[in-house]
């Protein structure tokens, strides 16, 4: 008998409609002979609303009792669904964070998952009970509730599938799959029935934010197989799991991010380490720094460009000039108007053929490449961020020509 | 130094401006050199928002879910008020039914508490702390959350009380505290500044809907001495406690109750046994009888009156046909248009006048009495619905003379 694990994201139980329609893709599933695990994030607005309660009273607030707070959100969801299924003559049981065995690390919001006492679990599963798991929540040391922090239920679900060695762990979102482009914004953008982990995390860091990266890096870690799929349109989804074989290379999917902007400081005395002391300075605020850019000046000095997020631009400006006296304000560049566009694909770097390929479509639609990145599984190009839709276009064009 | 319970309903915390007066309620209280546990309900209408939820989704849902699901309300309030006292600078922490070591038994949504396991509560009064507890919650020996029903906080404070042998118990309302009659409906209520736990037993009872009654019988098995008193007027309340002394008799208050039908059984045979069987039938099917009389009718029969709850009426007359065929139509009464008037105050058997003053007060103001029925503390008597405020204010006014 298979184990499936099902995550659901808080528009999938949004309202009272939503909540049966996902208790019925569970029953199906239950009916189908499998021993079912679900995990649910907290509904709709919840969260929205219960920060909101929290900011009215004090905004200055710990992150003990905001986690106490937030945490009543799955609550609400988990004993729902389970309701839901009750309706539908399922046996079934809903597990907080603490009842479900989920021992966190102590830090408020941002726990991170220790372990999984799987006694309960194994006790309700074995009882043909459907489990229905808070996603988001656990306890720390203390018996303290402590939460997981952005994308925390896609963390619990994988965890929980690793745990439990479940044979697949399906992620149900508002969209079908993983596609090779933004199916809103690029007409012949295809679902993808198969991706890899490492494609899928360069797609997830790249704004594709259909898997939060955490989960992928864990499922990655523990090989667990997971299904992105829609909660609302009942067809196959994009299975994400290891690459089986050497594949040849196939281009899985291009991405845009407009959260981006370049930093670029002219005329560095070219001192060594001069690179390094930056990029720690910038590291120690927390500020991640992406592509990098080096290039000689005139008169042994250099200059180096990188990007930033678009919100980190001026702090990292003001953190360079107090930290180099030297970066005045004729020497350093802050430009918010660009966009990165990449793309992802496995054995990237054994078909040569492919960069050009892409720089091609940008070079027939007149965009202008200002900064070129690769990885293993990526190339990333940095244009004018008012290009970006249009690039987007021309190179999927140019690697999914239309059928 | 003392330690001090103090309980807040949930029309206490309704919205932020009140969290944040209870919050100076309680930080007043810790600054004055005592040990401060706070046992909090949902806010304002929460639970009937989540019943609500519940209600949308399967209103066949089990017990077990509906207690997860209305314990998340009082979660969402313990934090607010946590963060509540954090803006006003003292040390707190909050803890769910669980944290706090209530271990209940298993019934679902009627829950009474077996123990309170004291340690970690212990702990945080050690660390100086504030401790916010979330009242009408606890957890069964399968650690599942359970709620204690209606007034459940109520009762969780007064056993928090009893388990830390706290100084005092004060209950929090939206009134001044018991007052001789319904101060909304007679001028001259007077608040009374003490009580004993029977008479308060008696007032609860009969509807003054100040303090729940399980709470009562608890403080005083385990002699918590309580103060009910209001959240928004800073005055003294009014104090339950054990009787010192066998005091002269004092009527402590007026109590109306239209929430009464009076069902009457005409020309029943005179067999042995039958009214025995009568309420055996009605008790099965948990229909209270309170004032019953049975008078010897014509030709070997009796009549049997009593009363019971207003919903019970017609529900009541359906068993008893249905039990005893000889019932026929014309001879089974329903009356909802009754009402009960009591007066109640320790001691009262000892005075026998009590009761004819109060008959007496009726009488000068023409109204008719239909059935008397006395106990130690109390006297009452069922009249005419539409008699019932006059006759509260006809009785109140012989016993309490305008000042």
């Amino acid at each position: 008998m298979a184990l499936i694990v099902q995550k659901f994201g808080g528009s999938s139980v949004a309202n009272a409609e939503r909540v049966m329609n996902v208790a019925s893709i569970i029953t199906q599933t239950y009916s189908a002979g499998n021993n079912v695990v679900v995990v649910v994030s907290a509904q709709g607005d919840t969260t929205d609303e219960l920060i909101e309660k929290a900011m009215e009273i004090n905004p200055r607030h710990s992150k003990r009792e905001m986690d106490v707070l937030l945490s009543a959100g799955e609550q609400i969801s988990i004993s729902l669904l389970a309701m839901a299924i009750e309706k539908l003559g399922f046996p079934v049981v809903s597990l907080l964070g603490w009842q479900a065995g989920f021992n966190t690390t102590s830090s408020h919001s941002i726990a991170r998952i220790k372990n999984i006492d799987k006694e309960r679990l194994r006790n309700e599963l074995d009882k043909k009970n459907i489990v229905i798991v808070a996603g988001f929540q656990g306890i720390n040391k203390y018996d303290d509730i402590t939460t997981l922090g952005r994308g925390g239920s896609d963390t619990s679900a994988v965890a929980l599938a690793a745990a439990l060695r479940a044979n697949k762990c399906q992620i149900f979102t508002d969209v079908e799959g993983v596609y090779t482009a933004d199916p809103r914004k690029v007409q012949n953008a295809k679902k993808l029935l198969e991706i890899t982990y490492d494609e899928m995390l360069e797609l997830a860091t790249l704004g594709a934010q259909v898997l939060n990266n955490r989960s992928v890096e864990m499922a990655k870690k523990y090989n667990v197989e997971l299904e992105v799929l829609s909660s609302i349109k009942r067809v196959p989804g994009t299975i994400v799991k290891e690459a089986e074989t050497k594949e040849k290379m196939l281009v899985r999917g291009v991405t845009k991010d407009t959260d981006v902007a370049r930093v670029s400081i002219i005329t560095l005395p070219d001192t060594p380490g001069i690179a390094f002391r930056m990029f720690s300075k910038l590291a120690a605020s927390n500020i991640n720094v992406d592509i990098i850019l080096q290039s000689v000046g005139r008169n042994n000095t250099k200059d180096i460009t990188f990007t930033v997020q678009k919100s980190h631009g001026s702090l990292c400006k003001q953190l360079l000039q107090e930290a180099f006296p030297d970066i005045t304000d004729d020497k350093i560049f802050i430009d918010t108007d660009v966009a990165k566009i990449s793309i992802v694909g496995a054995g990237m770097e054994t078909h040569p053929g492919t960069a050009s390929q892409m720089f091609e479509a940008l070079f027939d639609v007149d965009i202008n490449i200002q900064m070129i990145a690769t990885s293993e599984i990526k190339i990333s190009v940095l244009i004018e961020s008012k290009d970006a839709d249009k690039a987007v276009a021309a190179i999927h064009h140019s690697f999914f020509p239309q059928d």
